[in-house]
């Protein structure tokens, strides 16, 4: 017997009618859907933005992948997640891995598929892409994330300031993606140069809870949850086609 | 009467099931869609994307959006679409401007959603988002773009190498969007570093014609078409924790 389909379904940013109709499709003929689990064994975000699209026969496989940085921990986790749906996947069963955003943007459908790959080497991996949230938070803000000539610089974490200096410098737009645990820091840098006007944050994207700041002035003590993105442009009068307001 | 509203809908990079619900239900209430028009009077990208998703009485509104640079021929560009549209969004008409890829990446959208909100200061604009190319692309080598602690740097047209040099310096991965008119010297770069291997190259996303290159190993001949996209894995040393088939 052949071996079953591991599907990654980007399921886009946080509103549910953000998937496509290629993810819809799919996730609408395949048994067994897979989720990372959340913090604290609540549901993940994944499975809450595709909730309203799975039917009652779909069986759902929450996959425990912690959110840490340690390898040999992250390891363990994608080896257990590859031993919970190796079996599946060797009897022909197709199954889907639903990640928020697109699973090739910091997504760690990649290693689980890695994971798998290394105990099935025939296996077949095919992702459907989706909306990413700094193109979702742009929207929401209701002006582009890049335009022109402007270069944009994305970053999934910050492990210090030096690399934002650096990302401004190369860059016209800076995105980082996880905000939360730097957000203090990166303020105060921003209060520094007096760019507070220049930054803008999307919390929740997209879900029940969404935030909307398109500037970061007065927001010193706010303190964003985990699904949280700036976008910074960090100079105004670049590489730009003057547009008719200026 | 009121003003209608501009919507811009993010048609995605080429495949018409890379739609998201929300921009098909959005594109299924609306009379007038505007679209940017193909070179030499062809139907442009997005046109062909949403073609399957028309209705027979929804009219088009073919906008002449030219390929140049030069900023007093775009403004004068901007200025004849929002003339265009502007009696109908007058008139309480909803409009909505497809794109291809994101309205928020490059997009002629927010130049003419400027130019309309210069002529109706009060138009309300609003923006769906959709699956970029740089994902799209991804999702088709069947590699994520970025994982771990990688920065992404994305540039929309190259205008010499040393911008290559710099964001190779910056970033782990680096997408070059409209390389067509650089191929041939980016490849010649590329191989003087032995980095054919670590680039990829998708023409055409999603579309009949589509070819995806996983390397550029003996293509310095080829000559791409206008929508090629060059994805560059600048290292393959770096910062991602350790995957189960290292």
């Amino acid at each position: 017997m052949g071996l079953g389909t591991f599907w990654g379904i980007s399921v886009g940013a946080g509103d549910p009618d953000w998937l496509t109709v290629q993810g819809v499709k799919l996730l609408s003929t395949v048994k067994w859907v897979a989720c990372p689990q959340g913090s604290k064994g609540r549901p993940g975000l994944a499975l809450e933005i595709v909730r309203p699209w799975l039917q009652p026969e779909q069986i759902l496989l929450p996959l425990h992948l912690p959110f840490v940085t340690q390898p040999d921990q992250l390891q363990a986790a994608w080896a257990v997640a590859a031993e919970q749906l190796g079996p599946l996947l060797e009897q022909g069963e197709d199954v889907a891995f639903v990640c928020a955003g697109d699973v090739g943007l910091y997504s760690t459908f990649a290693y689980v598929a890695r994971a798998l790959k290394a105990r099935l080497p025939n296996l077949r991996i095919q992702a459907i892409p989706g909306v990413t949230s700094p193109l979702a938070a742009a929207a929401l803000l209701g002006s582009p994330l890049v335009q022109g000539a402007e270069k944009l610089a994305i970053l999934p974490a910050l492990y210090a300031l030096a690399e934002l200096e650096q990302a401004c410098a190369w860059a016209e737009v800076v995105v980082l993606m996880k905000v939360a645990p730097v957000y203090d820091q990166v303020w105060q840098w921003l209060a520094q140069r007096n760019w507070l006007q220049q930054a803008s944050l999307v919390v929740w994207a997209g879900r029940p809870q969404q935030a909307i700041f398109p500037t970061l002035e007065g927001l010193a003590d706010y303190r964003p949850p985990y699904f949280s993105l700036l976008i910074l442009r960090c100079s105004a009068q670049k590489t730009l086609p003057a547009a008719t307001d200026s």
